[in-house]
């Protein structure tokens, strides 16, 4: 790469001039989540709402066996603290919305222009405005303390992979309770038919019995198709774009350390970048 | 590849003498997509129109419930800017037929002939021919300003493999979609059970109120089998030949970049087109 | 490999005198599928017979609904084009016998022996007998016209890959036939339990109402499980034999070019062919 | 591997004076296959027998329809000498107790201890004790012919993956045989339902006609379930075990043929042998 | 790796004078997997209850079909011997709370850093505390007892990749055991179902009849869902854990036979360890 070091430093904007305006996170609560599942919950109220007798479909017992019996059951497969622990990595994944790619690739840029301009010394003063972005200040740091530019890329590699391990084993939970409802309600419909079955005698009890039972199917199949289901999607939707900010800050680092040329950087970036979010931090 | 230095120049045929024919892009509109769609429908209207009383089958409620708790719950899954923007990439995709796999390769070899007749920084007066096809534009640029021929494989490689993964995106949008349909029928059909099931004093309503449950399910399952999966495979297959045509323009790309033989790369690219797509650049 | 030069050439046996008896394909008929497609379908049709009533299996409505509706899915998910260009591709997969692995194997022994003999040009005389196997032909061609060997192996891998993507697309069609028939079954079902539930008033109506709404399923399921999957496995086997035989191609056109001793090639080749089918050609 | 010249070849203990011990594959029949099957139709027939009339679970036009039907179809997706020429393989895997791990792993440290105390070229004389084990005998023939090592682990390789690929084949047409028999029980219900529908006038005759409506599904179940499925599994597991053999045999080879120190094979074979039956040659 | 010789080893803090305190392995038992199994058990038993009529549930010859059906054919898939002696294994790995990843790295950290300041020679004194850990305590052996690092490495990952391979095969078990229950169920059912329809001429039966043909596929969903299904997930999760305890020791073990700087083993081990589990040796 050193084909980059003849190349006039005059070419650099603008822009370089200016300090690091690295902002915080715009980490704007992520409506979509939320008004999605209150959406198909009203959605499925409302049948129930127009159909009358909307008590039919309340059955503390019933309601108590699904969804304790799925956490029971889910608990097994786990255990108590990955269970428990889980619940705050969920909540923040799932409605906290994360850094853009287009977001994260800006951000590198800057860095690496500062970098190329500066030197990669310099770069220390700029990490406090890298507080929000503990992974990339993880990287800055270690090319900063002089390590292998190999050994800073092995450990990124590693702690990704890592990463995308645990966001696995948090969908895994989210998923594995989505086939544990169903088959929770459908132990609740047999249960409820056998106990109909044996009191056929009485054909003014054989309806009503008959809904109960099916009651615990309808909770199954809510809570695995309106909540799990879709949660699960949703944390595996967000585990790849981290991903994908945390493959750009690798890039970025990596960059920074060979000390290439940044605009070299930006069309490495805008590769991996989709259309419409592609950057132009070079005029 | 020096072995091919000597190779006299005049073998190549006059055709290299009529300045790159690169036309624009046949974007027919697909047919098939709208064709099969509107049949399956109509085989369905008619199934139903001939078992007369065709208004039992609209149920304005059902259908509401169907189609917006189905779009609700694929809200949650992704984010409502990745539904929205997803669309006029999907219609795209689904409805302009794409450059043909033989096309892009007789466009490739006659670029090739004439880099190799007139030197490869004379193609950049051909660049405006190759307006319609951003992603070989891209490849003959990088190519002119002297990037590394490896390089320039890498970001090519990089960009179709962000392409191929958001394509997944688009067609896991569908392909949920596909899923939360049934589910949301299912559901439906259980709250129409238990409300029948609860009012089972009225014999005469039981019919109806029977079919009106199922009709949630009809909902879904035409929903999930005629729209979403059909058009999630229609994607995936558009996807697969845009994936076959970028990959004949990098191996275009790179054996301009090595000045290879222009025959040499027809062999190569008929290696992968199928049998009856087989080019003739060279007689 | 040049352990192999001084290897005395008189202990090939006298069979590498007479000329390379590079047999015709034996293209027989694969009566096979054709046989037990008759034979299930003869089983349905027992079955329905001894029943009485076989009038009652026959519904044109709901047969063109399932295969229209098949047909008109299935185009969507590919196109037009690619459903009926699949078709003589998949007939003559289907029917015909392909090249064993052992011939192909004996073929390849010959060829090798020969050139071993008479050097590798010689071998443009033999071309005549191999117009059968247009990819040994291509392969034999590229040694001869004097192709470095890795660009032989690099075209004939291409080949063979694209070959595999090529079998993959048609048997896709099949599996996704064999997924929308039974939906198309269960969507004319539906429209009939709907219909059938509208009319409850009429008792004698249900029964054979009923059975109406229950053939599209039926048709369904013997479309998907007679017709479509028993082909597209089959289509899967005939190219898993088809990409072992041109492995074996590749394997002895490499071991031409390289100019090893034909019996080193025979010990490769029994690796991988099964045990009831190993070959020996040199006693 | 020059480290292990100068080790004391006294270390050896007193069992390498001993002759090569190689017992004759303990060849037991593996009673747990046919007893398992035994009990699992047993219970059945028990379950069926109290129930009293076990006549009404005997209709050969649907035995006939399930089983020649489902031999059909498997014969469509495979081909006729296929399913056949599977059965004898089939079975000696099934029912044949194959080598353990364990002893094959003593039966290399034996040869190894012997090819280093006597030198390579003296195991030829061993080769009698082999013939029980045709891989491993192959295995020494090329060491002692003096073909390349590089090309004995070559050869052992694709042959190991060529069989396990065969081994695939077999599991396949079991599978395939495990799908096919549920879905020809579901269509021969199927035929017995529409049959029942259309003579809903004879009250009756539903019961029975219904009875025997089901019955091909309880066949299809029966067969896939207690047959196919087990079957399927014990071939895979113990086409397991057999690759796991050929792998102890490479390694032992590999061994031989760098004429290491056999304590060092002991080490290495016993990482990859489960705990219970981790061998000890050397005291 | 030779720059980390010159690095000030006083910089290691008063920690390392004591001795390496490497408690034994806190073998608190899993009360998670055992309350979860009683707590969904007790729920579908309270529902049972609250029912009345309990005794209905209770069918002796259904039970035994069900388990020693299940039972059965999971030996036919396997072996005798193997389904038995996964016993201890399974119960062991599912209620045994096994070694945390933070407490292995820091017993590693320990190990490492005294390692550096007295030599690996040294590290024999410690290996009695490493008794607990037969997997550290065989990394350790090697590397003391001279053998090359590449094939400490080698024999370390052969080790964790069979084992990976075993607890897949218990896993395979539960799992296997999860598809038949429900089958057998079925099977049960279909049995009962046929009786009953046989014997619809005595009304006041067909209740019972029915509740008690329903009462194998209970059977066969709570064995599945409740039982096989958590505890198969249960060893999938302990076999993560442990491979990565392993991944630890054998990172470990690399860098004190590299004898890398103690903190640098830190900060790679803390790369691959959660948030919430970084280890903090060196302050």
């Amino acid at each position: 790469m050193s084909d980059t070091a003849n190349e006039p430093i005059q070419s650099f904007t603008a822009k370089s001039d200016v300090p690091v305006r690295i902002e915080p996170r715009r980490q704007g609560f992520d409506m979509a989540t939320l008004l999605g599942l209150i959406g198909a919950v009203l959605l499925i109220a409302a049948a129930i709402w127009m159909g009358g007798n909307w008590t039919a479909f309340i059955d503390v017992p019933s309601i108590l066996m699904v969804i304790l019996g799925t956490f029971a059951i889910t608990t097994v497969s786990y255990s108590w603290s990955e269970v428990v622990q889980a619940q705050p990595v969920m909540w923040r994944t799932l409605f906290v919305r994360g850094q853009a790619p287009d977001e994260a690739a800006m951000k590198v840029l800057q860095l690496a222009e500062r970098a190329r301009r500066r030197g990669l010394l310099a770069m220390q003063n700029e990490f406090s405005a890298l507080r929000g972005e503990p992974y990339l200040l993880r990287a800055m740091t270690m090319l900063v303390d002089g390590m292998p530019i190999e050994e800073v890329e092995r450990n990124l590699t590693f702690e990704t992979h890592a990463m995308a391990q645990r966001h696995q084993r948090s969908t895994g939970i989210l998923r594995r309770a989505a086939e544990v409802a169903p088959a929770m309600g459908l132990i609740g419909t047999l249960v409820g038919l056998v106990q109909m079955l044996g009191a056929l005698d009485q054909p003014d009890a054989i309806g009503p019995a008959m809904a109960v039972a099916l009651l615990t199917t309808f909770y199954g199949a809510v809570m695995a198709n309106v909540i799990f289901l879709p949660l699960a999607s949703k944390l595996e939707r967000n585990s790849a774009i981290e991903l994908l900010v945390n493959h750009i800050y690798i890039l970025g680092a990596l960059s920074i350390g060979h000390q290439e040329n940044p605009r070299r950087l930006e069309l490495v970036l805008n590769t991996i970048l989709p259309a419409n979010q592609r950057v132009r931090y070079f005029d």
